[in-house]
């Protein structure tokens, strides 16, 4: 049986399904909402928020499935030809209440033309107000397994390709520790299509448990006014990132997407202070050193 | 005597320094700083913050006064060929503490050619977060007199022009009650040099005693968690607006500018809640009611 577009989009709305089921047992306090909407164009998807939790201040687990005429601004983008497009993905926010614990991103997305091109990409990104060397090393580790058990080639060419996609130019710093993240993977690749989908559905299956067990490390752990403010300077980057360098975020404000879809990445607050400065020795300062490219954690 | 590139600079400079005197004495507590920068290219400027006032929450009355070969993003930007430019502003953002009283934006900026085009451009805006239609006519009267002093043609043109100018259309908002914008003035206009000159002069020398007025009547109401609430909500919006449509801050982070001048139009705080609905018959469903364009506000 051939991998149809129905089985990749059923396959990322149950794993929507089971990550919110798995943080909701982690955060222990807050459930995810449900908000499905339609897309004038053509599919529609899920929209689940939650907010105000033990552990999670803020988040949205997002799953669509689109389709319809290519919008020029598609087109234009994608570098293709008119026709009928099919889109469907999970992409995940989640910025913890604790300030020692990290934002997450996670992203997996399937893209055909019909009888043209398709491809997968996608990614997880971690980013940490206070950089923990060990929550990174894990993290970058991690995702060194599950890509090493599809191909080796994987986890250093997605690894770069994070550092340089995560990154803020105007503030010549990366967003975090970065992650893995690719795009446009498909057969051309030397792997079959079906290769490709079980990676994706791999890594997706990954960030659940990576998260949850920096979570339940990170949840409770003391912390004070100036950490709760760093953490805020820190939302303020990520912001920052968001809506100026985005891609998706980009695409979705300029082809009307759903709105509160598109910017629930965005934190519950953020803050920004004019020429703010770290004390020097502080966990700030020693942070800061570590928001750059090329940085192997492992 | 003709009107120099250097009586142009000069004056804004002052400008700014009676700005800043002006909104310390209202402020009574807190007072600008002065931060001299130096342009590699040529040139520099004098960024001026202020932040934790009385009445003013954070804010910056920024000046500069550039030069040098014009960059290709600027080239592009303005359909201008290579060559010397010279360009100065005196751009301002003032975040109030009180969520019944605006933020409030200015900006006038000369810019010229070496042996080519030049052109005057500026405009004042105002963003409540709770509508008052008293402020928002004493604003906008006060803004058409200034115009019509010179122009009558300006204020309506200006007007329209501040509607769309300063518009979300990803959230098919506009920021906030609108004012006055406008670009590209120059004696093909129909009026002199001389004359565009003092009416940008006049324009900027109207902004302080507004703010100050609509600032001495709304900075000690009293207000509810509620009501700071949904001026952090509003301020989301602004900061949506800055990053992702501003002309001013897109160009300044796409050509390395000085990031803490460009990013000093951002508040001390901003919020965001998925799908945030106000309530039926509030005065925030009310506000929501005037943030379109088109409104006759005198």
């Amino acid at each position: 049986m051939t991998l149809s577009r129905e089985t990749i989009a059923r396959s990322f709305q149950d794993l929507q399904e089971s990550i919110c089921t798995q943080l909701e047992a982690e955060d222990g306090k807050a459930s995810f909402g449900k908000d499905s909407w339609e897309r004038p164009g053509g599919g529609g998807g899920l929209s689940r928020a939650i907010v105000d939790g033990a552990a999670i201040e803020k988040g949205g687990v997002n799953f669509s499935a689109v389709h319809g005429e290519a919008p020029p601004q598609l087109q234009q983008q994608l570098k293709i030809d008119k026709g009928e497009f099919f889109a469907t993905g999970v992409s995940i926010v989640l910025h913890p209440q604790n300030p020692f614990a990290p934002t997450i991103h996670m992203n997996v997305r399937y893209f055909e033309m019909k009888d043209g091109p398709y491809w997968f990409g996608g990614g997880i990104d971690l980013t940490p107000s206070y950089i923990d060397e060990e929550e990174a090393k894990y993290f970058h580790s991690t995702l060194k397994e599950v890509c090493d058990a599809h191909d080796e080639t994987f986890y250093p060419r997605f690894k770069d390709w994070a550092d340089d996609y995560f990154y803020i130019p105007h503030r010549g710093e990366t967003r975090g520790v970065g992650g893995v993240f690719f795009d446009h993977l498909n057969a051309d690749n030397g792997i079959t299509r079906e290769q490709i989908f079980n990676f994706v559905m791999d890594l997706g299956k990954s960030f659940a448990p990576i998260y949850t067990n920096i979570l339940s490390i990170k949840k409770s752990l003391p912390f004070t006014e100036e950490n709760r403010n760093w953490q805020l300077i820190r939302r303020g980057r990520y912001v920052e990132f968001n809506l100026v360098h985005d891609r998706g975020t980009k695409f979705g404000l300029e082809t009307n997407g759903r709105i509160e879809s598109i910017l629930m990445s965005m934190p519950a607050e953020a803050r920004w202070e004019y020429n703010h400065q770290v004390e020097s020795g502080s966990p700030e300062e020693e942070s800061l050193k570590y928001f750059r490219k090329g940085i192997n954690w492992i």
